[in-house]
């Protein structure tokens, strides 16, 4: 039996990774990564994923059989503000190559058609196409790392806004003159429930004299992480429990008013904080009970992503798929 | 030239209006109203849309020529929230008739195919056909009244979520542990900037003691409006100033979230509130400006509605016009 492949290529601040991910849909079969290494161009970066890509190929047909033939196209992922028109990077903080035409590039590269979109809608629709929200009627995704960041997909449609900018979910205010966000703001979702915040959280607290056992955290208060607050709270530290457990009610504030807009069917909490579980969902669940008018609470199930670490690369992949297709 | 029509019926807690629309878009030719008399229950107000209807054919086909068999379906609006499914009234706090089939009930007696939506929809629908975002990419449409409705129309298309309970914009949240909403929850963006909010803020000053040409209002303070607020604000009341310039910079709040989020081409603030006008649209303007991302502020158009009084009906009749071409 032969089968068809797209490559899926989610370009990160730090690491690359390439896979080959099947036509219809499923998990990545060969998937590998390597150093960005952003601050020596554009080009440089293309020139990895042309040698990943040379090594996904050769690694899936021999394991899967079919020649290079039978790969059709390449999604890339990147993290935003993208010009999705001219396929090209605009001020992405990580990859600093403004106007830097990184479709284009890849496309020649791999002499394949290629398609670009930002992480968070990648991760939408590959939650949508065969992750926790399978063809679901909507799916709203939010991740949460450094930042947060999001995409919303409905009826198959991944929804992009009139120039490319919508669903910026990190960045709705839940609080008008609340805590500074990096993006200049206040009160931003993202300065409560994004990992950052919640290790920042847990800092502030902590050098303002409160009792911890992450006082001790041999990375240093400097080197705190949400999973290391998230390994507290499970082992019982109190003030780690209330840290996560605020993050969680505010990230409900914010899916709240998002399912009063949106009245999506999924919410997808994915990202490295959302392995946190239990403890960031159960509050989170609850605000949105407590906010969101019940026939669109009732409506909608907030669940986890399904395909952490592969999101970006199934992704992106699922996103050619799409758009090679209309 | 003989022309088609549809009918559009606009049912308020108070007044139901009539109007004969062209098929194919424009304002009203024939537009009566009547009232409501929601209390005797759903088949009385029926009787009144019929009585009306016949009344408004009669008077088109007067004024315009043709005859009956020229109009060809009705759209009906309502206050949320329905059963858009049903095609049914569910407790909607001014029209006590719930699980009312208005719909199917409306179509029996003109004997007309019928289509039912929310106030909101039919306001963003009709801004959309011919007012004052026609035909752009997308429109996002706040109204401004006892509280703050909204709708969604991209590409044409009402957006209606999963189960049509889409964009209560009036309640996402803008401040955590903020104002008491009438919804029962705090912070919404309801709470702080619809005609009712703007009316109850100045109240509450003006009774905490500060100065205000308010104090002597001819109403009395528990009859004062946002309109009189509005008023004093012209004539220099400083503290009527104060309490429309907050609201409309907490209007921007949510405004500059729901941009961050859609990247609509056009938000239209429309209802009764919006025609304060600068006052109110200069700080909304202004805090977009400050809160949401670069791109999505530069691509989106902020405009006061332009269908002031005849929404209601020219958007249902759009509707009806849209969902019977699908």
């Amino acid at each position: 039996m032969s089968h068809r492949w797209v490559l899926g290529v989610d370009i990160g601040g730090t690491n690359v990774v390439v896979g080959a991910v099947p036509l219809e849909g499923g998990p990545p079969v060969a998937s590998i990564s390597g150093p960005t290494l952003a601050e020596r161009g554009g080009d440089a970066t293309v020139a990895t994923i042309a040698a990943l890509a040379a090594e996904v190929i050769e690694t899936t047909v021999r394991s899967e059989g079919g020649d290079r033939a039978d790969f059709v196209g390449v999604g890339v992922g990147c993290p935003g503000p993208l010009d999705l028109e001219a396929g090209a990077i605009v001020r992405t903080p990580n990859l600093p190559w403004d106007g830097y035409p990184i479709r284009d590039r890849v496309a020649e590269a791999l002499g394949l058609e290629c398609v670009l979109d930002n992480d968070g809608n990648c991760a939408a629709y590959g939650e949508w196409w065969i992750g926790a929200a399978r063809e679901a009627h909507s799916v709203l995704c939010l991740t949460l790392g450094t930042g947060i960041g999001g995409g919303f997909v409905e009826g198959g449609r991944v929804f992009r806004g009139v120039n490319g900018a919508a669903f910026e979910v990190g960045h709705i205010t839940i609080e008008v003159d609340g805590r500074p966000c990096p993006c200049g703001n206040r009160g931003c979702l993202e300065a409560y429930a994004s990992a950052t915040a919640i290790a920042a959280r847990a800092r502030a607290r902590i050098e303002s004299g409160e009792a911890s056992t992450l006082t001790t955290y041999a990375g240093g208060l400097e080197g705190l992480t949400a999973r290391a607050v998230s390994d507290a709270a499970r082992a019982g530290d109190g003030l780690a429990a209330e840290v996560i457990e605020e993050a969680g009610r505010m990230l409900g504030v914010g899916v709240a008013s998002l399912v009063n807009v949106l009245n999506p069917e999924y919410v997808v909490v994915a990202g490295g904080a959302a392995a946190i579980g239990d403890p960031l969902f159960g509050p989170m669940r609850d605000e949105v009970r407590r906010r969101a008018f019940e026939a669109a609470a009732d409506a909608c199930r907030i669940v986890p992503g399904s395909l952490e670490g592969q999101a970006g690369v199934i992704g992106t992949a699922g996103i050619f798929v799409a758009e090679s297709s209309r």
